[in-house]
């Protein structure tokens, strides 16, 4: 088992099955030692979860674990990636993370912190990232967050 | 004629001229085989089209048409970068495409489609890539969509 | 003195002390030649400066000074990453410009020409950058505008 795997084993940790394109876009590319994934929405049992907006309804304790399964989306992408061995992933280069937000919610980096707080109980140092964190007006079917990263492969 | 052009030729599509800059910033910047595109607005007739917000009066169908316009100018930034020379564009490597939405909208990925499949329509293939769409309060000029892109040159 | 610090002098600027990281990520992270920086939201006296929405209150030549202050952060930061030489920052690759905007706004490049006018006041033409300028429904702590770059290391 890979380094990576053995670690979200003893963290509790199950990646998702990385989502199927539903259109003309594909979950990553690679450009010599950097990989793009793409904007990844949390689920929960196969459904968008939470659906709403920050400062409206939605605590930012939900938020933040979503971010965190947003960032687990991203890794099952990566898995993909690379073919299948995680420990390819040399780093997390950056992240950026969408939060829908009522206008007066400014607790984005608490919400993204869910995201930042996964890669980093998984990578260690090397899951350390730069980052952005914004409030949007509406995500894709409602969701109320949306991580996307670059990374470094080996 | 390059291959790229003749495709275009085949689809019918002509490149709108690339807009000038209008302020100290540039359409694009080259850093080895990664060429960075800056954020399109559609324009029609010379005029930004659509005005407005998704969910609030523009049809979907309209503003996707309009992301396609909007990957159509970033081909055209495209083609003054290599020179004239579309055939090196090695493949489209990531969209981001920001939909001016009301709060209860959450297409915008059949918003953003309209780039994705005009980039698979031209590059085949190598049109295929990483995609975030998120919907956002406001842009600039009231434009209903925008779209950037990270391309690799061959 | 390097050449950037005498200009940032000659021009009357100090740049910020670099921000501490609050959370799980840092301010900026390097591959290759390419330098990754973190979103940089505004402040004065220590304290996020300014806070609000465009076209609800802030007016644009307060956050276009902003947007300013934005890019004096991250070349803070790019001076960490440099190891105190910001003349090997080869150029400023990519900005992209997170405005706090109510619907009807519509003038994010102006805000964002602050950030964009003070890349090129202290780079020259290096400073000439790809740039996405966007209407956000919400920043950080309630700022005004937030800017993340991409620069290349020489």
């Amino acid at each position: 088992m890979s380094r990576i795997e053995a670690r979200l084993s003893e963290l509790g940790l199950t990646l998702p099955d990385p989502s199927a394109p539903v259109a003309n876009y594909i979950p990553f590319t690679v450009s010599g030692r950097i990989l793009y994934v793409s904007g990844q929405i949390p689920r929960k049992d196969g459904k968008i979860w939470p659906v709403g907006h920050l400062g409206q309804g939605v605590p930012v304790e939900q938020a933040k674990e979503a971010a965190g399964l947003c960032f687990l989306a991203i890794l099952a992408h990566a898995k993909t990636a690379t073919g299948g061995d995680l420990d390819r992933v040399a780093r997390v280069l950056r992240l950026t993370g969408y939060v829908a937000s009522a206008p007066g919610f400014g607790d984005q980096p608490q919400v993204i912190n869910g995201a930042s707080d996964m890669a980093v109980a998984v990578f260690g140092e090397a899951g350390r990232h730069a980052r952005s964190a914004v409030g949007v007006a509406a995500l894709p079917g409602g969701a109320a967050v949306e991580v996307e990263a670059i990374l470094e492969l080996a």
